[in-house]
């Protein structure tokens, strides 16, 4: 019995006194109130650990990320009471909430995967039946490999090679110069963002330094920010102009986080993470324009650029533009990401990455490479997959067309299956789903009936996370709430990935049309 | 011209008006004010970085890590000078600063590499010619795998499976049981430290959180303090008794950082890095009922737990000690951590590891896994060593003769070469050096001639520093100073690994030698 319920079941005592005698009820009082404190003294015992949710570093109390928050972790308990047998009115759990496209069925791109395989065991360059670019590559990579193995550290920003072929990728890319020396490999795209956030940790003019990001934004920035402290400045991004910027609402929303603090950067995700848009080249020569006016470093989440689907857009790099905008723009302090997690390689697992530095201060760009020193390097065999991705089988080469084939297929696949998506829900009454122009995701927006809001209050639920648990228990599909990523306030929107295969995708709408005409018609 | 050197030729102009009219005199100091602006004007443009050394993350500024320190750099450059044909008293640089058995010569473990391969490119399961326990293995863990593929994301604490054979591991080891929802997987050991260590960033009782850490320590821990602005309590190991624990010096530096800190935590290296003690039972008693007296989280780094050479000695966790001393404390907060990147394997570029958590408030535990989880998920290839490490070949399998033969070679080269490493140095002139029990290393301390550290003070470096880049520039030998570590003032030495091949390793316990005579009459 609780400490609460003694002293409850105490008052009971005192009350019933009248009944019997004061005294006798006092003894019991003084009984039940001594064990009641024995227990209390026992509970702080048994709760005085030395790190308590009290005394805990409060940013990590603060710090969420919906992607993988108790949506997902109870998606996760549902898979496991489907293996011991339970009952559901669904036969599998679709992970439609990260990213993760081998998981639901992307098959890898065999080259990057012969050359992972030569590389771990070397032995196979001989024996194996392999192209002979994959055996090249693989000597290659390991003639940049201390002692010859893969199991040696590398440079802690990557191994040389790999870095010279990462900077002719984006030269191609870009038609600009690139200067391998600002190429840092990472740990897939997160460890480099983590790092670059890292910088801006510091008070300046007496304020907190702050970070302007998208809404909605990809919540590892939120997360971020909270673990490091940062004030994150949220600017909207607009749903009528598809998720475009819009210059004005930059401005508002700079002014307004630079009352309480120090505005020093701005995050842009392009192909959008959650919204699915490609920006123009308009749109960012405005938003480099903004950055310069208010002297902001830039963070150009790129990770997306393979993943542009829409006919009429096309991928741009920041560097890109800002080189081609020229000086004083040129020259602004940028820095963009790229991962082999995502793209036509969809290689999550194997935690492969870079960025590039444009324009730091040297001594600041030394502190940082110093900074990713002490966790001594990144993964070497996602480094390996990074060359697989900056430097694949060129034309003439004997895994050219396979590679070429199998990557067309993965792009042609999700496509379809992005045009597959919108069309499904905005056929659904009460969606609204934005073209998905680029990345990996749907992000629409759904009108809730009042009723449902009053049931997710009473559930003491944002009623977009109140439909998506909703959602999970009946049809075994798992999204993300918009209220993860960040919504205007009074709109509900979730994100969906693209990734499931063309059969399950198809079940899978089927299964939410009919979840959300049957919820309407229960909240109606 | 700099603009003071203008002002100054300005004021020169001025001074010299006498022989000249006042007025020419004036308007030559205006005409070079005015271009001194400009510059001024210029510079400022020039200099005004977003982000400049002055106003980057004052933490990151102070930040140091030894092992990849400013003499590896040059050890670097070296290397690319020798390429390239300079002409050297020395034909290779022998990298003796990090602990990267590979990149030694040290050959992987067959059925690690094995795995490896098979799970990256799973047609080899059935094309390859590998044993049944490997291709068994490839399975098993593929299975664990979102669509079967180690291109997917794990959980972010790790794949299920491999969790559950590291806490059988861990059962095996100690005799007592582990619970598999205890361990996390990391991107090796330090990735595990760091997320801890962050727990503690926040004041307690109006002060800031300290860690204490043995000196000499492995310099990820004060580069992490100081990344996180957590106070770092030094506790000196004793040299006299083979860097032992000594209760009284750990009162003492618990006292002098309680003065201005809340100390809540303390790390112990278990075999020793750089000292290369394995610490007595009683020894890890004693530290922790220290540790329960103050209500101290213990991180028992124990990453060189296979790497015990001394006869008399034997590895024992913290976890079995800490158990088997009863209540109140096997209660008490733990976090073990070990690696793939040390002990038999030495597959340090794969960046795998584990914690294991022992005791935590499970909110708090809660909170950590989440932290981890917007990091999304340590390498899963990485994560496949390890389960190798966890689950090695079983007796009567295909695999364990060749297994176990590799890894008892492997330990007995180790111990060899710690044993010629300690002898050389106790046979030259001015070092003495304690046996190395186990881990990797040698710490000797070595007595520098006054005229050495003179000598250094006029090239503003520790004695340490100086006597190190003086043996790189003339031997290749690449080393680590003792200041890197910390070491009890007017004490120098220096850690060196013993992972170079029998060889290699003659060679420059030659040359060294040869150095240090020189060096000695130098200064003498």
């Amino acid at each position: 019995m609780s400490p609460v319920k003694m002293i409850r079941g105490a008052s009971r005592v005192w009350s019933g006194s009248t009944a019997r005698s004061v005294r006798a009820a006092a003894d019991e009082l003084v009984l039940v109130s001594r064990i009641s404190n024995g227990i209390t003294r026992l509970q702080r015992t048994m709760a005085t650990k030395v790190i308590t949710p009290e005394n805990l570093n409060p940013n990590l109390v603060k710090l969420e990320y919906a992607v993988r928050g108790p949506l997902v972790i109870r998606a996760t308990e549902i898979e496991k009471e489907l293996q011991k047998g339970a009952q559901k009115p669904f036969k599998q759990v679709i992970k439609a909430n990260i990213g993760d496209a081998h998981a639901m069925g992307q098959v890898p791109i065999t080259f990057i995967r012969q050359v992972l395989a030569c590389v771990a065991l070397p032995e196979l360059i001989k024996t194996g039946d392999f192209p002979e670019d994959v055996k090249k590559r693989a000597e290659d990579i390991l003639d940049g490999c201390g002692g010859r193995s893969v199991g040696s550290y590398s440079a802690s920003h990557g191994i040389e090679l790999i870095r010279r072929h990462v900077a002719e990728y984006i030269a191609r890319r870009d038609g600009h110069p690139c200067d391998w020396n600002n190429v840092c490999l990472s740990g897939g795209a997160s460890a480099g963002i983590k790092n670059c956030l890292q910088m801006f940790v510091n008070r300046v003019d007496g304020k907190p330094s702050a970070v302007m990001i998208p809404i909605p934004q990809y919540p590892l920035y939120t997360a971020s920010l909270a673990e490091y402290g940062l004030e994150a400045v949220g600017y909207f991004l607009d749903e009528e102009t598809n998720w475009g910027l819009d210059v004005q609402e930059l401005q508002r929303a700079y002014e307004k986080g630079s009352e309480n603090s120090s505005v020093r950067a701005i995050v842009v995700i392009n192909p959008g993470n959650p919204t699915g848009q490609v920006l123009t080249r308009q749109n960012i020569e405005e938003l480099i324009a903004f950055a310069h006016k208010h002297r902001l470093f830039i963070f150009a989440d790129e990770v997306y650029q393979d993943n542009v689907y829409d006919a009429k857009s096309e991928f741009i790099s920041f560097k890109k533009v800002l080189t081609e905008m020229g000086a004083p723009f040129s020259g602004m302090e940028l820095a963009s990401f790229m991962s082999v997690s995502k793209g036509y390689m969809g290689e999550c697992g194997l935690r492969g990455g870079w960025m590039e530095l444009l324009n730091l201060q040297p001594t600041v760009q030394a502190h940082l490479y110093k900074t990713i020193s002490a966790m001594l390097c990144p993964s070497v065999l996602g480094q390996v997959a990074v060359d697989c991705v900056a430097k694949p089988p060129a034309p003439g080469e004997p895994s050219h067309e396979r590679w070429l084939r199998e990557k067309a297929g993965v792009l042609r696949a999700l496509r379809e299956r992005a045009a597959m998506v919108v069309d499904a829900f905005n056929s659904m009454p009460g969606f609204a789903c934005r073209p998905v122009q680029g990345a990996m995701y749907a992000f629409p927006r759904l009108a809730l009936p009042p009723r449902a809001a009053q049931a997710a209050a009473r559930a003491q639920q944002a009623p977009d996370v109140f439909y998506a648990f909703r959602l999970l228990e009946e049809t075994g599909i798992c999204i993300v709430p918009g209220s993860g990523f960040g919504q205007r306030p009074g709109t509900y929107h979730f994100r969906t990935t693209i990734l499931p295969q063309r059969d399950v995708l198809r079940t899978m709408l089927d299964a939410f049309k009919k979840f959300h005409e049957e919820f309407t018609r229960e909240f109606s």
